[in-house]
């Protein structure tokens, strides 16, 4: 008979807590289909299977079933094994590990890069470090930042100032009010998920060149997805050359899993031999890296990945638009659609799925603020006109039944 | 032209310092062979290819290339593909997760397990969340935890109390010291990896009961290699049960990568709900959960495995017992070598990889306290006799080339 642990109830009123809330979660169990993307079946129970459609997915282009991505990491399973067995330091460095090192810098136009074994890693790791680096370092942070960046943020512990979203007066407010002399950091992200927005990023650069900043972008949400190889919307812009820092990750478009940042050699250099979550962790399975390697590889080369991408995100917001539900009309390819209450998103969220096989996880607090709950579309390049004619027939049921109303948002 | 970052003498100084100290890491670049651990070629140079045989990888038991762990990776890969796409929470539960959370809560006699990116995430964020259901915690911390306890514990920004390293009458000290209704939590490993040892655990937990503190072990270097079904030494030394919270690893003995907790269905719920670096990451692929599901279920009913281990280990200790070397003869499948000096630490491993084709990485501070340099050996079921022969061959010419005793160590 195991023990009842101490502070059982204290454990429970924490559980109890976050259900009063209405933001506990319940994992829906799934399994995609290869070659089947966006296709899965989702496991109601231990009885019951159901084909679903997933709507949600941040494998936004499918690469995770990509042919090629799969070869990859099956023959990099068979040529080396599954695990690396070790740290960076022992052991676990690989030929894979460097290659896609080489291969993410090239990328970025940079010197030099890091891998991680999250894109939550490389953020934290990242960020905490470097106070270590630049003692009395203030951080200037937007404040829709991701919960990895605030992490990493609050783990330098060090001077921390929150700007208001994309907001360049205040951003430049905020540097102003810092000693001259004092070292700084600007930490932000090109596309913010929740919102599909895009960071202005110029003029952040422009600030960082008048008050001697450094730059530190999450593209997390654009590798892969935008700029002529995929380098993200700072490629795009054509700024990768003024951001100090560009951290991505290789799950989301990529299709693996593990994160990364690339910048100038001693930067690196310097996270690499300092940063905690860094060294002591064995590092991603050489067919990450493989698998990671080629997907970079596939898309720096596949423009038209990116198109059909856009195409089919400019599709879903022209349904949306024309049967005027309230989303948000950004220029990304995420489409949230506003609930604006937890129950009511819970609700719509279980009936899309339950009767109409229709998968969109509700966003409720605390990954978005609340009264702005949502379901967050995804379309990629593998969501069909069909998919989208099913989709929009059952929202319109859904929507009704649950009495909202078809507005826009701003 | 990419501009010069601000600060970059900063970061070059911060690298300098760490070079300094003699800690500045250079990785080797490999490549395991499949089918032939520990055999690997080591990548000297972008021209030259060594073949090597691997003495420091945590693979310990080669699961890694086990044929039925690597058939289930590329299975799984086959039926869904790469990556998962998604957080926990946005479509990256599937069917591998449930089944692996399912089976880690068998192993060891818990209701329910949760999994991490790693083992050092799983630290990290376990720790740290702890404080926020347990107001006013007292968190007491063996002064030889791994780093990710050190700051998962940090990181919780709570009482801390650093107790001598298996000193049982320390701890009691110190948990005397707290006012009696306060929460504590005493954070432990079982097997302690640099130095070979394993805790009294049975006695920290008489502590626990008496001085009312949840219990957590990181068992990091035992889950798979100890214990009748591989649950580790708390499983050994009957003692799952009177343990809170087990934390351990997917990527040494069970040959992938990954992490988790498992412990009561309410802890691991609260978890579950509150951590950050649990909630806002991509999760582990459907691939990696089915290799790790596997690996752990061949190594629950192969203990003809753990005694290979043992045995390999014996052989090895039994040689350097009667060559007189400088080891830390422990209870456990380590064997670390001492060489007392960071320097020479470094030239041995460089000598014995670089002209006998020998891999045993260099463990410097601040893996290890200053002083106490060493190389580990870690060897697994699949280092045979004659590898054996060769390494101690090897280490008797680098071991007179710089001077170095042969004398036992306590
Ligand atoms: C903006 C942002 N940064 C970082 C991350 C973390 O990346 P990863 O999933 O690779 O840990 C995420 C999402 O998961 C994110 O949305
Ligand atoms: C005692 C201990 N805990 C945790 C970890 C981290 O585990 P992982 O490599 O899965 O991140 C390690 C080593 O890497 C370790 O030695």
């Amino acid at each position: 008979m195991t023990r009842t642990p101490p502070y059982r109830d204290q454990f429970r009123a924490a559980v109890d807590t976050v259900r009063q809330e209405g933001r506990y979660r319940i994992f829906r169990d799934i399994r995609r289909k290869k070659g089947a993307f966006p296709c899965a079946t989702w496991f109601k129970d231990d009885l019951k299977e159901q084909d679903i459609t997933v709507w949600c997915s941040n494998d936004y282009l499918g690469m995770g079933q990509n042919e090629c991505v799969v070869e990859a990491v099956k023959s990099a399973v068979d040529a080396a094994g599954t695990g690396s067995g070790g740290t960076r330091n022992i052991s676990g460095t690989t030929r894979y590990h460097v290659q896609l090192e080489a291969e993410l810098a090239d990328l970025h136009g940079k010197d030099a890069s890091l891998v991680f074994t999250s894109g939550y890693v490389a953020n934290e790791a990242a960020l905490s470090t470097m106070s270590k680096i630049l003692p009395g370092l203030h951080i200037l942070s937007d404040e829709m930042n991701h919960a990895s960046m605030i992490s990493g943020i609050r783990n330098a512990r060090t001077h921390k100032h929150i700007f208001a979203h994309n907001d360049i007066a205040d951003l430049e407010a905020k540097l102003k009010a810092i000693p001259v002399d004092a070292p700084k950091l600007i930490a932000f992200e090109s596309v913010y998920s929740m919102d599909a927005d895009i960071a202005p990023i110029e003029a952040i650069c422009d600030l960082a060149d008048t008050y001697n900043a450094l730059t530190y972008i999450d593209e997390v949400h654009a590798v892969g997805m935008y700029g002529p190889r995929g380098g993200g919307i700072c490629e795009q812009r054509a700024l990768m050359d003024r951001i100090d820092i560009i951290q991505g990750t290789l799950a989301k478009a990529y299709g693996m899993i593990g994160g990364y940042i690339a910048a100038d050699k001693v930067i690196v250099d310097a996270i690499r031999s300092l940063a905690s979550g860094f060294i002591f962790t064995t590092s991603i399975p050489p067919s990450t890296a493989a698998g990671a390697l080629r997907s970079v590889r596939i898309l720096k080369i596949s423009p038209e990945m990116r198109d059909q991408h856009q195409d089919r995100a400019n599709a879903l917001k022209a349904r949306f638009r024309s049967a005027g539900y309230p989303f948000i009309d950004g220029d990304t390819h995420i489409v949230p659609l506003m609930v604006g209450d937890p129950v009511k998103c819970q609700a719509i969220s279980d009936r899309l799925i339950e009767d109409y096989g229709i998968y969109a996880q509700p966003i409720n607090f605390p990954t978005v603020p609340r009264g702005t709950e949502r379901l967050r579309f995804t379309p990629s390049p593998f969501h069909t006109d069909a998919m989208m004619d099913e989709l929009m027939a059952a929202l319109s049921d859904v929507w009704a039944a649950y009495d909202l109303p078809r507005e826009k948002v701003a």
